[in-house]
């Protein structure tokens, strides 16, 4: 195989390892000089090769590089930008394939989660039908941890791991003041479809009656009055009560708990407020003392508390991808296989795009407790595993010392695109 | 000095480091033995004192006191419970008197802020005025930073540390994502009088444009229009906007910004909610895509990224008050004494209650630069000390191994309190 550049681009919302993705690409790629020249970022995303605003990343130190391993957020910028169909915009993939060619990319590494599998495949299938020879690969990434086939998602160890810690670290707080003050804690988590989240929480109670008393997911209808029973039978007992609900939470009526009816300028059910529901409910119905806290993007971006578990597989899927790549593999996504619980065991699989794209893995019921508002054995035994080991970043000052790249552009070889 | 037994308390709200200060108490005081007999510690603070509820802490092991040390939380519980005037509820403060004179109590340590600065003082005086020799010492605790005369409040540094650390990961995310997705962050931190907290935030940003690029502290009144210019101006440079406010900003009318008129079930102003209002500010009035975060008690119970600095002022004090008890001191506050800046340099000193008690220590307005929207370098010359080194907890499965205490309860010699 002639040697050929490489396209990296970054996906969806980011996470606290997604940049060890990036390294791992990066460094890879730099041992495989016999097949991959330059390796190109794409400035924001797929949107950097659609108007061709393509990041030089030999242009980076090798420090620099290796410090996005200990780095939350998107080194390049990301995108929330989905790629419509083939046939109803076929001119965006083309222009793809243009901007490629004239930067002689031959390897596309696309790191994202389920709507950026689908487009890798796409594209993937558009250079074969244009005669233009490409190597596309996926690199998995969410904190959603929905995609199917691998073990895991590289973002969602971290995001298990913050939330499980801070769930720990509030109960302790709420307990110890809960004789004269509050006596309903209520954290919201993210996960929008599926309860993975909301699930990570509940490890950081080990024992009956401790914390998280209460979790809510997405994949249980809200049932308000068993709700608020379990919540007063929870104060009766124990004095104060830890109720972790996830954004997705859905009314009988199929609309979410936290949609008031309000859009966003986009359009979109505007959510992240589902907590302050709850805390109505709790105020109104029960008149007990509550406090609220919406995690949000610190959920996400908690590198200081990454799970060194996901960091280490968010690196090897990266460091995967390019080894596929050279190996002339095409259209598939490294994954990650479990081979035992504890201690944990996992090795770097492969599976087919056409495998991955627009699948959502939802948690099994059985990760539920019957009454739908825990987490089982099973649950535990699989969700264990992902938050092991600490990966402290560095510090300076005091804070964590983040890298922030030069990002120098590539200069241009077309007209911007119409 | 005859031995007698001692009595230590948590009050009010709980820290990260709280239980590093009874950790100090408890392990001096027990190198103490010739002064302090058994120590004992209030079941939900100064109400273990009024309800005859003693906890003894000689029934636990070395290991599990050393362990306070990096445990969240109030190990003994706290409790929102002010004493009145002495006129007001004499009773109150002989009850305190007739509980410590049935346990041979000679010795108060209260751990708190600037309330129980106040009862501290007012128990040690009933005590001279009944005749019931009695050593009070205060060890000071406060999120809030705002008690006077000590460098700092043990407590603060440590969720200092947490707000910076957070704000710069968030930021990361954010501006990652800024092209396609959210334009504006809003974080909301404690603090209803002062802006210390919100202060710390503006550590996480270095340079000129970093984040985060708008602080709203308590001490300035809000002004609607100059805030939405400056968010416009920010996006407009920087393609995006981080805002962190303190839950305690007012309106021109005085009134707090996140007070809907509601109470809560005690009848206070039912805050905590100011994200959401600065939210739809910017939605209804800019249309620019939003997220926001509420820490909450994560930001206080944070244990896993607190200070070391902080760990090692809430320990010094602790191991302070008690050497100050058995040197015959009364009546006074073990104080941090601030020498140097950079390297941070502190020692231990002591203030007298009379001068701590009911005085808050605000931020100076040299500390807010002109336009009041950010920190000056005066204030990050006070503020980066606090936050320096990391004082990680052990973990076990991937947790923080936090201690719980056996907590074993004194047999009671009075009847119940009428």
């Amino acid at each position: 195989m002639p040697k050929r550049n490489a396209f990296y681009a970054q996906s969806g919302g980011v996470t606290a390892v997604i940049n060890a993705s990036a390294c791992g690409v990066i460094e890879t790629a730099r041992r495989h000089k016999a097949h991959i020249g330059k390796l190109y970022a794409g400035r924001n995303g797929i949107l950097g090769a659609l108007d061709e605003e393509l990041i030089d990343t030999s242009r980076e130190s090798a420090q620099a590089i290796a410090a996005l391993k200990h780095t939350p957020g998107g080194a390049f910028g990301s995108a929330r930008y989905k790629l419509k169909g083939l046939d109803q915009n076929r001119a965006e993939y083309e222009r793809l394939i243009e901007v490629f060619r004239a930067h002689d990319i031959g390897y596309f590494f696309y790191n994202g989660g389920g709507d950026s599998a689908d487009t890798c495949l796409k594209v993937s299938q558009l250079g074969a039908a244009l005669g233009y020879p490409l190597t596309a690969i996926h690199v998995p990434k969410t904190v959603d941890n929905d995609l199917p086939i691998t073990d895991t998602c590289p973002g969602f160890g971290s995001v298990a791991k913050y939330i499980a810690v801070s769930t720990r670290e509030a109960a302790l707080d709420v307990v110890s003041m809960s004789r004269t003050s509050t006596k309903v804690f209520i954290l919201e988590v993210m996960g929008r479809h599926a309860g993975w989240i909301a699930a990570a929480a509940g490890l950081a109670g080990r024992r009956a009656g401790e914390a998280p008393h209460i979790i809510l997911f997405p994949e249980i209808t809200f049932d308000r009055a068993a709700f608020l029973a379990r919540i007063q039978d929870c104060v009766r007992r124990h004095g104060y009560c830890v109720i972790v609900v996830s954004e997705g939470v859905r009314n009988p009526d199929g609309r979410f708990l936290a949609d008031a009816g309000t859009t966003d300028a986009f359009g979109h059910a505007q959510l992240g407020g589902v907590a302050t529901v709850i805390a109505s409910m709790v105020r109104q119905e029960l008149k007990l003392k509550y406090h609220f806290a919406i995690a949000d993007y610190l959920q996400r971006s908690a590198r200081h508390i990454a799970s060194k578990v996901d960091v280490e597989q968010a690196y090897a899927v990266g460091k995967a991808a390019v080894e596929l790549a050279v190996k002339g593999r095409n259209a598939v996504m490294p994954t990650i296989v479990r081979h035992r619980d504890r201690p944990y065991r996992w090795t770097i699989g492969e599976a087919p795009l056409a495998k991955v794209a627009n699948r959502e893995k939802m948690m099994p019921r059985r990760f539920i407790t019957p009454d739908g508002f825990g987490i089982t054995v099973a649950a535990r035994r699989y969700l264990e595993p992902l938050i092991q080991g600490e990966a402290y970043p560095p510090y300076r000052a005091g804070l964590p010392d983040y890298v922030t790249l030069r990002n120098v552009g590539v200069r241009r070889k077309l007209p911007p695109r119409g």
